[in-house]
């Protein structure tokens, strides 16, 4: 036996992100967005809201009718009529006129701000005192102010939240063009494996992997498609990998942790059409034994067998693929910084991702290493999400910020 | 006139939630699981893995035999067997004896540890020199450090992530008791609204809140049911109302910014069966205008008009009453650290719920108030997350920590 790895590091693992075809697009209800990534450029075609809009309840005035205005020298203004929502109010406000309006309402001709309720008295049915003055365009949203007639709302690449739906519901379009979600094929291998529903006699495991990674793969908007479990036999692996690659967008074979599994996966990768192998072996841990091919234009991981090996990989190394070819922009990675709770020993050379649980204490949020074998997925349960321990550090001292990435 | 709230604060609203029933449970398969709450305590049935496990190929040995042992001064020891993969090792490991062994296979009786191949080189067929010493345990999962027979490996409450549903799996479990989706029911009201296709005429707007609120009930891990636009009218008004009711576990009026449609909602509300309101005004900006009643069991939400008041609303208010009716146990907030990147105005006397966008810059997090009105959409959508400035403070202060609730 020997050491074949010819590790790579991380961010040269990334940048081969960009030799994988993008997913096919087409268009999708708002219902049927969230998470997605929009596949065109968003123009406005109009403004929005279209009309001057009230965002307070009171009187819409001419500013200038309410200068030098207070409690102790208040402005009176004659009432000329009410807005009725959603209308277009038939009556102008003049200089030393207001009209009543509720919020959301538009402004009449002449009126260019709004005169909260609470500011303003009733003095008869046809005139208010006014204590505050305000400035033009105060309470108000302008015509344009939420999107300009031809203005570029949303780039194609952008992730759509709740609020870039709303937008796009704003902007009257009940469809938009969305990239597909990928496909991922998950193939899981090993002699010891058994399925879930199976009694595993001694020496075996359950498939764990199949289902963690059908969850990490939704949670990344994927679309997992399970391919069973394959034993260490070259034509048996190999047909279900051509099945797998034909039917899906990228394919993960999990297992094969051990050294004679590692060598049937990159044989039957080798025997692939168009395929090359790019990667083979990370400086990570957990997670150093990782491949990567290219079979065409389509990614081919193969992923370690120890759940957390494998999960930790995914979240690092497959999930930046997966939005890359779902057509999402490169995101900047949201950290959550912390404080370490202790002392963590690390080796040079690698990448270690420790567990780590988060507890608010004294206003500070600690991150708190999960103890345990590393192939125990009970250390995943107990985390909340995973530190980076730097190539070049031997560790990281109790008190040090880390930036958490969350599960 | 006049001013007629009777605001409370946020944590008096929050504990109301304990006045709500939860909703129903049921069986459902492991992949339909991710993101919902467990409704049973899952208690492993047997030990996991169930057998003494290599974390590492090499060779299985009693550790004794390996004491000593260094690159100047090897042990020799003898290799008696090989462990297949998913097989009870047919041979037994002695003193001075070695069997080979790959990550996952069993322990053969006799060994207690695994010497890692890189340290170890073979000196013929049946010999091997290692060169670094090993203690009892070392590389070795014991049969039952995944989980113990017997022991509570989940609460019910719960939220199932990835490795939630990988420790299911590993313990054999194909379907759980999880609780229902709580259904949202969605009503839109306000007569200058119209739905997203249609052409708006000036003073109207598109129905965004019914799209946004969709998306964020769907995040939130609910189902939410739409009931259209409704005008404001009493009857129109009451009997939607009623069958939304009848058919969802939580509804949200939304709309109803302008005081007409608030009075409105209210008596609505106080005409439904078994109906009380708990909170009309809540001491929070934007969404001071938010009504809560209880109807019989289930909660009535009466959300502000503006979308992203009632964004704000339901990420403070509403997200935590809909995850307690959905079964999960409280969780502590997951608060993300930023340095505010300048000075924040706020009034006392309420918490103000400021916009921010998230930049990595110089090893630091920074939260970047977005400017604009509270109203606009396209504030929303340049924002990450919600900086909450509180009750006692006057604004906050360039530089000053804060902690950030990501959208």
């Amino acid at each position: 036996m020997k050491e074949f790895f010819d590790v790579i590091d991380i961010d040269e693992v990334l940048v081969l992100k960009e030799q994988f075809e993008i997913v096919g697009a087409g268009r999708a209800p708002l219902d049927d967005l969230l998470g997605r990534f929009l596949a065109e450029d968003v123009v406005a075609d109009r403004d929005i809201p279209g009309f001057d809009r009230s965002t307070m309840d009171g009187y819409a005035v001419s500013a200038g009718s309410t200068y030098g205005a207070s409690e102790a020298n208040p402005a009176y203004l004659n009432v000329v009529g009410s807005v009725g929502m959603g209308q277009v109010p038939a009556h102008g406000v003049g200089p030393g006129e207001a009209s009543r309006i509720a919020t959301g309402g538009m402004l009449p001709q002449g009126a260019d701000s709004v005169v909260m309720v609470e500011h303003a008295a009733a003095v008869d049915d046809t005139t208010i005192e006014v204590y505050h003055s305000v400035a033009p365009g105060q309470h108000v949203v302008a015509k344009d102010e939420d999107a300009a007639d031809g203005e570029v709302m949303l780039r194609s690449g952008c992730r759509l939240r709740a609020q870039e739906i709303g937008l796009l519901a704003a902007l009257g379009l009940p469809t938009v063009k969305a990239f597909d979600f990928p496909r991922v094929g998950i193939i899981s291998t090993g002699d010891e494996v058994v399925p879930v529903d199976a009694d595993p006699r001694p020496g075996q495991v359950r498939d764990v992997n199949a289902y963690t990674l059908a969850a990490l793969i939704r949670q990344a908007g994927g679309r997992p498609i399970r391919y069973g479990i394959v034993k260490d036999q070259y034509d048996a692996l190999l047909e279900v990998c051509r099945r797998a690659l034909a039917e899906t967008d990228m394919v993960l074979v999990s297992g094969g942790s051990s050294v004679g599994t590692r060598d049937l996966t990159v044989e039957v990768l080798a025997a692939l059409d168009e395929s090359a192998i790019l990667v083979h072996g990370v400086s990570i841990s957990p997670g150093k034994p990782t491949i990567l091919a290219r079979c065409g234009a389509k990614a081919f991981w193969g992923l370690p067998g120890h759940v957390t090996s494998a999960m930790v990989v995914f979240m690092v190394l497959v999930r930046p693929f997966l939005i890359h070819i779902g057509g999402g922009a490169a995101e900047a990675p949201v950290r959550l910084r912390a404080r370490l709770s202790r002392n963590v020993a690390s080796s040079q050379g690698r990448v270690d991702f420790v567990r780590v649980r988060l507890a608010g204490r004294e206003g500070e949020m600690w991150a708190e290493p999960v103890l345990g074998a590393s192939g125990l997925i009970r250390t995943m349960v107990a985390a909340d999400g995973l530190v980076a321990v730097d190539m070049n550090s031997e560790g990281l001292d109790k008190g040090a910020e880390v930036d958490v990435l969350l599960f």
